[in-house]
């Protein structure tokens, strides 16, 4: 690589034109740092015309992105284009093979095809990065690699959708429901219109797969997450969590037992005075646990223009710097895919939230059902009724496996007296 | 290097067995990361016959650790001895001479000579490496040179000594005084017998001399920076802080202002929600602010064997796998001093205590004294005073210069009715 490193950005949104901005903003700041200019050479986006926040001048545009591939003047690729397949996926695949580097935010891009893409980057000796596809701002994958890269892991648990735990947090401190804060976030412009890749714990499970991927040595396989959404979650849960002790996050949890790799992503009742519970609003936090170093916990902006962008450019210097590294820690083709563990190799907690008939032995019949299942009662707060609303019983069970748990829950939501769905919500400890 | 690189350590206590410790017992999976074999060849320790927690035969015993710069079969010397001067400097810059990479954890060596040190470095293409001396297991200084090196920093904030924040955690939660808990903390281990080093903030300086060295690119400072301990911190500031809804930690933190480069370290209220202010033991925690990513905090363990291990072997895992980089990011001969700002050039709130005899208009003196000065009281309790002890106010001021404030309690403390010095506690909004 020459004096300057050359640059070419696909992909003009938010990011796009942030990575631009930053780039020059810290231009001097870079160069100290990078011990060359860094300096965009060529850009790509489907409307040329449109107005964006910086000049684009001097600037070789490609209408086809994936030409950007062929461009002579381009050292390193910047996809910010998105989605799993099409241009994305062609660019990329095209850059590496011709010998460029690629910085990438695109998470499912690399969720789907990571392995591949590693495999083709190392047999030209090219980096693949991608920092920013995984919590934004938050040097995870840097971390997982580098900083912790001593450690055998064996927990990994984050706060990894902005907007669910913007969510969380509005209904906790407004008490208010989930549908009605979805909708103002949705005006506001915090959650999309349709929001069912953030809520329902898609996002979360993309970056959770790359996580696993980097902690274990293992090909990211997002089929393999354990996924469910944040959207049974009621205020009522938060008042009772609250009552308790804990508050609800919706966390991307990888583990490793003696079954395999769990990975899995679900409403979590953690401690209200631990460390992730005391991340609110936008904020994405990551906790890490390894051998040697104990519990780590990294706490920044999950996504957004300039955070996002810092990882980018973090991406970029790195490259600039003739630093070469392997995508993935291991090398693509030493990864080893790793069993699957069941959600039975974990016993959890769980907060329950039982909705009765306000008469005589109801708590009788669901705390025997409980015995039979070897499953001890830990806390217990009945709410009285009301005209409007029926009883309601709140209980933490001690750890319990999930088997256990689904097969007691559906024993007692067979009761005449149980007159709704029982909630559950699995406890974290962290 | 080889296929396999080839490590000598000198150094055995607590944190050099670690280091050789972690190395056997993470082998495959250090191999499989670094794309080759870690191996211990040479070690050296004042005392040879000393019973140690690890293996030794089979490698090469230096009695005079210096030698083992000379040594053909070593390609990383480790540090550990610790001490700015004597042996450790000596090994340290003979080995970078003989064009071998260093990994130390001596932060005084670091902070007193890491310029010179790294300007021989850089003249043999070595890497010299210290993330060890700083916060022990977390990775901050490959996260300020690498995972947030697009940023530029505008303030960086730590609890950067374990010892100090023990003994403040435990004063605040078990309503004990400082010289009770130290004692206890000395007993237990945790504190050294002269505790000066730790609890005047002697350490927290050395430490955040390396972190402002790499967070604005200037040689390291130590004598530049502000400093005050911990021993005037009283469980009644705690329990007042605790009322107004702040915790007590002793912070090390770095700005680049108008004025240049402050640098203090001292006891501060932080709010007890902030995220640094659940920071709790022995754990140390680092916030930065960057000019793209916002805010970020990192939280782990600032010392001991497994956590300052791990920083050690990630960087030995660093150097084999070829990565090379400079020490303090940017090159050593590019490294400028920046003009020292004075404790002027902020403005913050400060908590006090008066202690002052119970009689009419001592408020009075003390608000229009406060007045002259321009400083706004944002709140006040006032302890009513018992036979056994004198009345105590408690104020905290909106934003102050340290000049007018500190001339203002000059003269409150002249005031007849002041029967003690004032205590002040500054207030940083993290």
């Amino acid at each position: 690589m020459s004096e300057r490193v050359r640059v070419g950005i696909a992909g003009l949104g938010t990011v796009g034109c942030g990575t631009v901005g930053l780039l020059r903003q810290n231009a001097a700041l870079l160069k100290l740092r990078a011990g060359k200019d860094i300096e965009v050479t060529a850009v790509s986006a489907r409307n040329k015309s449109k107005a964006r926040s910086v000049d684009l001048s001097g600037i070789a545009w490609h209408d086809d992105p994936v030409k950007m591939a062929d461009d002579v003047n381009v050292d390193i690729i910047v996809e910010l284009m998105g989605g799993s397949e099409g241009a994305a996926r062609e660019l990329v695949s095209r850059a590496l093979s011709n010998g460029k580097h690629v910085v990438t935010a695109n998470k499912a891009l690399i969720a789907h095809h990571g392995l591949e893409l590693a495999k083709i980057a190392e047999s030209k000796q090219v980096v693949l990065a991608f920092e920013a596809a995984v919590a934004g701002g938050i040097p995870i994958i840097g971390t997982l690699r580098d900083g912790l890269g001593a450690n055998k892991f064996s927990r990994i648990a984050g706060i990894l959708n902005g907007t669910c735990n913007y969510i969380l947090t509005t209904m906790h401190k407004q008490g208010r429901d989930f549908s009605e804060v979805l909708k103002e976030a949705q005006d506001l412009g915090y959650a999309e219109a349709d929001p069912s890749f953030d809520v329902d714990g898609i996002d979360t499970a993309h970056k959770l797969a790359i996580i696993t991927s980097l902690a274990f040595g293992t090909p990211v396989n997002i089929e393999a997450i354990h996924c469910e959404g944040i959207r049974q979650v009621t205020c009522e849960d938060m008042k009772n969590a609250n009552e308790l002790g804990y508050v609800i996050k919706l966390l991307g949890i990888t583990e490793r037992n003696g079954e395999g790799v769990l990975q899995r992503v679900h409403p979590c009742l953690v401690r209200k005075d631990a460390p992730i519970g005391v991340i609110d609003g936008a904020f994405n936090a990551i906790h890490l646990e390894g051998n040697a170093v104990g519990r780590i916990l990294i706490e920044g902006k999950g996504a957004g223009e300039g955070p996002t962008a810092s990882s980018v450019v973090a991406d970029i210097l790195q490259i600039a710097r003739g630093i070469y590294y392997k995508s993935f820690t291991v090398a693509a083709t030493d990864m080893k895919p790793l069993p699957t563990a069941s959600m039975d190799s974990i016993e959890k907690g769980c907060y329950l939230r039982f909705t009765v008939r306000d008469e005589a032995g109801v708590l009788a019949d669901i705390t025997s059902i409980f015995a039979r299942e070897k499953i001890s009662v830990q806390s217990l707060i009945q709410h009285s009724s009301t005209p409007q609303s029926p009883a309601q019983i709140i209980m933490t069970t001690h750890a319990t496996k999930d088997s256990a748990m689904n097969k007691a829950l559906k024993a007692v939501d067979a009761l005449d007296s149980v007159i709704e769905a029982t909630h559950k919500i699995r406890i974290e400890d962290l």
